[in-house]
């Protein structure tokens, strides 16, 4: 239970220092783009686990790095995520009112500011990398630029979402495609977390290459632990509308698996990423405790 | 007459290269995201005179850079102008229905497809920049992230927009309003194309500042032409519906300065961009033909 305990402070100690720097990291110029910035920190600052960004930290720390080399990418890869909620959230796409328990970025701002503010949250979480990365060599800062970039495209979020709504209402899709949606929308951003915070902290290819197969599993575990939630928990402890995705007869791990199906599904995958951290041992506590975190999470 | 004629073969010829590095640039994995392959696609492909990438290489070649150290750059301005026509033109913003004498992207893929495109090819100029840049020194490629990232965000061409729809159809829009939107809207991308360049090309401070004198000069500039064609051109001209801002009753130059004071503050303008390119001579010929091109540009 000690380890346990220890993870779960440096959890919350992670967060809060993550929490800081998304609160210091947009400030309006003046009144004429107050607008945008209040939108933009809405969703940033609207809650959230801060997985992607602790996970950065995490990585970088194991391999020798500080919280300070990692800072500015852990708060892009939020300001990423909370782009990519308040576009999915738009009537056009998944049409959300609620999210974290609060009214969606367009219900409060309107459609039109809430695609600006994701563009800007998305164009804003590169310049902060490039901007605020310091003491680490600029090769490192390129390639975690790339990753980010990468990580996000058609081949990243953007492109798992796409083939998302593509086979909406469809009822041959398989579970090698829900993989590849998988993979991206939810997988990519998860991954990127990971590798950026290796690469900032200093691990070799063949470190990289382990922490790709950890944050493969654990992206997919997340997405397991997503539809089995969806299904067992209420609007209320979700904090988003809950039962959606049968409503929209949307395929998930439950709908193919069955529920122990599923269940199984996200311990295998655990297991994967436990087994990608062995050879770290004590190294590598925070990222074991954040895996666990993410399949235990109760919201 | 000899200068302006080579120069305009200069240009057709940087566009063509730039042609082809933009079909390049974008590739499909395979049938699961081809549909946002072929979105994306269909707005970068959709003509238009490339002035941000020649802007770009002009600039690099200036300060004695190749054509192939500012080319993924260049790609990725195009694909940073392509995102930002694809998310003004939907139904929640401007709501055109046509661009460049073709429907627009939301018309052909739907919205969510549209709005996924346009946040792809946005990730995708970084990734692109960060994968492709080659032989010019990290911290310069790091420099230029960061230029862009800004140039996009709540202080750059997402900002603008977003004071713009917020002033849209109140007619106490000032002239320094109106100069604050269009520095950012449509300043702020051929901004980072100039000083970008320059800064791959191995520009000094003191010439990335010449180059800032420049290209905002040449941004508002392209901003009161913009609104001189609305209103002197037909929408087969334009390639998109004309007379869009009276009927609207939006606030331009025209508008402030009335017709002949749009164009006398169009030439001035471009007067003020020349004269920061007074020093560099003949090397400057490039920027030159691209800032004369700007203004007497048909469509």
């Amino acid at each position: 239970m000690l380890p346990l305990l220890l993870s779960r402070r440096y959890l919350y100690s992670k967060k809060v220092v993550v929490d800081q720097a998304l609160e210091a990291s947009i400030m309006p110029v003046g009144p004429q783009n107050q607008k945008i910035c209040e939108s933009m920190k809405y969703s940033l600052m609207a809650g959230g686990k801060r997985v992607r960004p602790i996970l950065c930290i995490a990585a970088c720390e194991m391999f020798g790095g500080t919280d300070e080399d990692a800072m500015p990418t852990a708060v892009a890869l939020e300001m990423i995520h909370s782009m990519s909620l308040i576009h999915d959230d738009l009537p056009a796409m998944d049409n959300d009112d609620l999210r974290r328990g609060k009214p969606t970025n367009h219900v409060v701002y309107g459609e039109a500011m809430a695609i600006l503010a994701g563009d800007a949250l998305l164009s804003k979480s590169f310049e902060h990398v490039a901007k605020f990365t310091k003491g680490v060599p600029a090769e490192r800062v390129v390639e975690v630029l790339r990753r980010l970039g990468e990580a996000v495209g058609e081949l990243g979020l953007a492109g798992g979402q796409a083939m998302d709504l593509e086979l909406e209402g469809r009822d041959d899709t398989t579970l090698e495609d829900l993989r590849w949606i998988h993979r991206h929308k939810t997988g990519a951003l998860l991954n990127v977390a990971v590798c950026a915070g290796a690469i900032l902290g200093g691990a070799s290819p063949k470190d990289v290459a382990a922490m790709e197969t950890f944050s493969d599993a654990i992206g997919l575990a997340f997405q397991v632990a997503d539809d089995i939630l969806d299904c067992t928990q209420t609007t209320e402890q979700l904090g988003k509308t809950a039962g959606k995705d049968e409503a929209v007869s949307k395929t998930t791990y439950v709908k193919l698996m069955g529920m122990d199906g599923a269940r199984a599904e996200a311990r295998r995958l655990v297991d994967a990423a436990l087994g990608a951290l062995e050879p770290y041992g004590e190294r590598a506590a925070a990222l074991r405790a954040l895996a666990m975190f993410i399949i235990e999470r109760e919201n």
